[in-house]
């Protein structure tokens, strides 16, 4: 029991320097980190297997601050690890400090940003559903989560999986400290409660007094033994170990002033800030799978829907890489996700329905470095609008794929119609968004997301549309475009279309032939947008441009190709341009007949590049 | 027991209308609707209380298809209540019926959109909160789920706040029929794992045979006269009824051909096409507040924030209108959200740390004849997009507001920072989007977005802000704009600038005094923008803009002013365009000193201004 003695003074240390780096930024949660100061110090000081001077050994423990509020906590426990010095450690919450106000990936110790709750835990889900599935790693991933978010869905859709994967390599520690931000959460300290509900989604519930530290200890322990995914649902007190703060209300997320400070610390009792000795993990390296090769992507000739091709593709991509994995919401039958099953079938993870939870495994996924591409249609991508911006934060190395985009969906109507995607997904910091009109150019963008840093978007279509690009499978680039339709010094006029709509637009220039000499571009690019392209219809024609677009009047391809013209500085060369996209809610109906109804079929394309001509 | 006669020619009825409308459509749901015959066959004929003729009549009970694909069902049961004929019963999913792919209030009957799984249950426990807590109604709220969707998390966030508000008035139905569109569900058949659930989320599982037609009887009887909400846990087969149909893979989503419809008729054993009796409600009138007065909002000379004045606000309507609820996602003293609970403390929600559910609340609050607002950190809104989306196709009346929006917010960093939310909002169909600079302009647009149909969302700022319009109150208007600084006709440059960058543009246009005339506009009305004003701002300056922003490059002000100006047709008149805004990731820092850094600060206005000028 002499651990006991070691894991008091690592406890006290980190209470100490939470309370310290917060009242030196004047902000940040010092309370919230007091509540699970002694959880944490038994993680780091008898349980938790890291090398701190090799962030990146795969034999690593993973450790997800999922309340990431508590990040006074988190730099505290890598100040006492040794991974950070007390010097950097007061630079909390400064400007260009790697210490910000809630954890992320600047720091190497560190897997994927948290301050968004709710996304910590099945972030970490992921990783371990990867390790344990396709590494049989032999660290385990724990993560902290507060109360408060116990309250967010995507808790239950992570603990789900975790259950019904028995995931015995996972460990949640719930920091049951029964205050939210503004006052009692919904269950306060109904532990009975919470160990039901994590009983019921198929994990094991361990309820503990979260200051006991011989409880914790024999938690741990036993976590690390069980055979299914395990929950530790510790009783602790907000602020404990001050007794001015000890759950009290009206102390979230504030900092303590340098008289409080002072208190606090004597209370606590301050020593000297030290490092202390920590577990290494036995040295080990992920399976070598067989060595990359290139993927022997299919060629088209006849007719497919893009999302059949991408499904094809990544099952080239699965035959060719080890790396690659796919991940899909109960709809890989739709997606063509499922075709990957063909070539790496232990490698496809079917997240069902629970789209949340299926970005956060991906997240988790390139943690450990595999390469996932994540599909749904395109329409329940927004359900995951919070995770895939938090990715950003994360640098995560993402490839998301919606599928059944726009009003061409046809019969299923506007609930199932991706309509404002490309919007979502433009406003993605350093996202990359591509919408393929034919299946070779799918294959192409297929295979440059695989090497693509950052996230990735990949919008594809319901129906079949013919082949574009029979032979050029090689010349697509992230960043480009095609014009295929005119090209000549003389066109009259461009029209800009992506995915569906490039086909109405190349019907709309055969019907013009003879009256208007008509450029079509294919924006499959849709960000970064090929400028120098537009940039050039517009000298062309004398600047006369017509947009068309499957998609909300805003924040699609219009808003993007208007973006680069005025980036370009050329704005003031456009003479006319017209932007046809979907204006009014549409209902069921017949493809063609939806596409026709909200204006962006090849008839109304006509009709608009007819008045462009004139003007 | 006469009535088991009635349900069980009823159930046959609703499974021939199911699979005739899909079968005419060539699309559709027909096996996901025979499996939940039975138990709406039951429903229908015995316990809904629902006036067919006055579908807004107050006293009827609710039903919502949370499986909205199950919408043959749906429409087949209109159909033997009465509400729509045969014949437009066969019109389903063509252009330009009522009858789409998935539910909608083009319906009367309908209350929400559904086809996003795992949205109508939460929102029907919006329905049931605002029924219980604030009309003691004596109407039953009743949603179908599939159990698909039981992944969700959202499902599971509802059943916590139904179990927690104890909604005796609240039963969902959850039809196991144990397979999902591509194979099996996770749990399958596992009703006990299912039931532990709903035990451990606080409401009462009722576990049945869901083709029993007197264990569907009693379980409603008994739903009904719970002092909890109620979970009937139904184990039914897909395709029931049609042996060809039951239990088998590979038929979700998919219609019978004329062939397959006449084998699957005969077995059924159709008959001709009636309308059945139901039950109607007894008379009833929702309380009478009393009536609404002019608000009286408080009027601001000093600094304050504009989250702060929503609050305030929202206190003033509080005391005015006896229709206005508030929700929040358990950051009410951050969104000041709380404010409202001074004037109207009954009508104030803590949704806890659950924004899918906050908004569905929201919705199904206002689906009963509320006037919700609901609010968290802007940031944390994208985990609702989904849900907000999804508003738009039920052409609710819904007012959001997010707070802490920017880098501007400082320390916290850049999971608190909303930067994507101007993008997601514009792209929400009929969506206004308004975001104030400063306190008593806040305090306006809440007023407007009271009595605004449609979606409307109020961006606020974590910082106070300056009072720029102490004796302007009434005259801002959506769709307007205000000029702050220049507006002579020899400006020289025009920024457009909203929320907190307002501040900046004008410390820039002082600093700028005697060598750049500068015309600063607050666009507060990002939708729909005053297009009138940014022409007039072309003509005057020779068509040198700068709009500056604290949000991402993609899909804001940036993008809104462009798509304005070429709407408006003088893109070509555009002579310079310089667009602030965020371009690299953020982190943490004072305000000033992340607004600088992002490029968004007077001193960079006033560079990008000079330079400008000298074009």
């Amino acid at each position: 029991m002499a651990n006991l003695d070691l894991y008091a003074t690592l406890a006290r240390q980190l209470r100490a320097d939470s309370i310290r780096c917060s009242t030196a930024a004047g902000s940040g949660h010092p309370t919230s980190s007091l509540s699970a100061a002694d959880l944490m110090a038994v993680l780091l000081g008898g349980h938790l297997r890291f090398d701190w001077s090799e962030p990146r050994n795969p034999a690593n423990d993973h450790l997800i601050f999922s309340k990431g509020h508590a990040s006074p906590l988190n730099y505290a426990l890598f100040r006492a690890a040794g991974a950070i010095t007390d010097q950097e450690l007061m630079t909390f919450r400064k400007l260009g400090s790697r210490l910000e106000g809630h954890p992320t990936p600047v720091l190497p110790w560190v897997d994927v940003a948290t301050g968004s709750l709710g996304q910590g835990l099945p972030i970490a889900v992921g990783i371990a559903l990867g390790a344990q599935r396709l590494l049989s790693a032999p660290y385990h991933v724990w993560t902290l989560t507060g109360d408060s978010e116990l309250a967010e869905g995507s808790i239950w859709e992570g603990l789900d999986h975790a259950g019904h994967e028995r995931l015995a390599n996972f460990t949640a520690i719930f920091d049951v400290n029964r205050l939210g931000q503004r006052g009692p959460t919904e269950l306060e300290w109904n532990l009975d409660a919470y160990a039901a509900r994590v009983a019921a989604f198929g994990c094991e519930p361990i309820v503990i007094d979260g200051h006991d530290l011989a409880a914790i200890d024999a938690a741990f322990t036993r976590a690390k033994r069980a055979e299914r995914p395990t929950v530790i649902v510790a009783k602790t007190t907000k602020g404990r170990g001050v007794s001015f703060l000890e759950n009290k209300e009206g102390w979230h997320g504030k900092a303590l002033d340098a008289e409080q400070e002072k208190r606090a610390l004597a209370e606590i009792g301050d020593g000297p800030s030290r490092t202390f000795p920590t577990l290494k993990p036995d040295p080990w390296q992920p399976p070598k799978g067989p060595a990359s090769r290139k993927p022997e992507w299919k060629t088209y000739r006849e007719p497919v829907a893009t999302r059949k091709a991408y499904g094809e593709a990544l099952a080239a991509l699965g035959a060719a890489r080890a790396d690659v994995v796919v991940l899909d919401g109960e709809v890989s039958n739709s997606t063509h996700a499922e075709d990957f099953k063909a070539t790496a079938a232990e490698r496809f993870f079917e997240m069902y329905i629970a789209e949340q939870q299926m970005v956060a495994a991906a997240v988790g996924m390139q943690v450990i470095g595999f390469v996932p591409f994540a599909s749904s249609f395109a329409a329940f991508m927004t359900r995951a609008f919070d995770f895939i911006r938090m990715a950003a934060i994360s640098r995560a190395n993402l490839r998301l794929c919606g599928s059944h985009a726009g009003v061409s969906i046809g019969e299923d109507g506007p609930s199932q119609m991706a309509l404002e995607d490309l919007a979502m997904m433009r406003a993605v910091h350093g996202s990359t968004v591509l919408y393929p009109c034919d299946a070779n150019q799918t294959a192409r963008l297929v295979g440059l997301m695989a090497e693509r840093e950052g996230i990735s978007y990949l919008r594809t279509t319901r129906e079949k549309t013919p082949i574009l690009y029979p032979d050029r499978l090689e010349d697509f680039r992230i960043g480009g475009s095609r014009i295929v339709r005119g090209g000549e010094r003389d066109d009259a006029v461009a029209v800009i279309a992506a995915g569906i709509t490039v086909h109405e637009a190349i019907k709309a220039a055969d019907e013009l032939k003879g009256a208007v000499k008509l450029r079509v571009i294919d924006a499959y690019s849709v960000k970064p947008m090929d400028a120098a392209a537009l940039v050039e219809a517009v000298r062309v024609t004398g600047g006369r441009l017509c947009v068309v677009e499957d998609h909300w009047v805003e924040g699609g391809l219009g808003d993007a190709v208007l973006a680069a013209l005025a980036e370009a500085g050329v704005a003031h060369d456009v003479r006319r341009f017209v932007h046809l996209a979907v204006r009014a809610m549409p209902g069921s109906g017949k493809p063609a007949e939806l596409l026709d109804a909200a204006g962006i079929s090849a008839r109304r394309i006509a009709d608009a590049v007819r008045d462009l001509a004139r003007a």
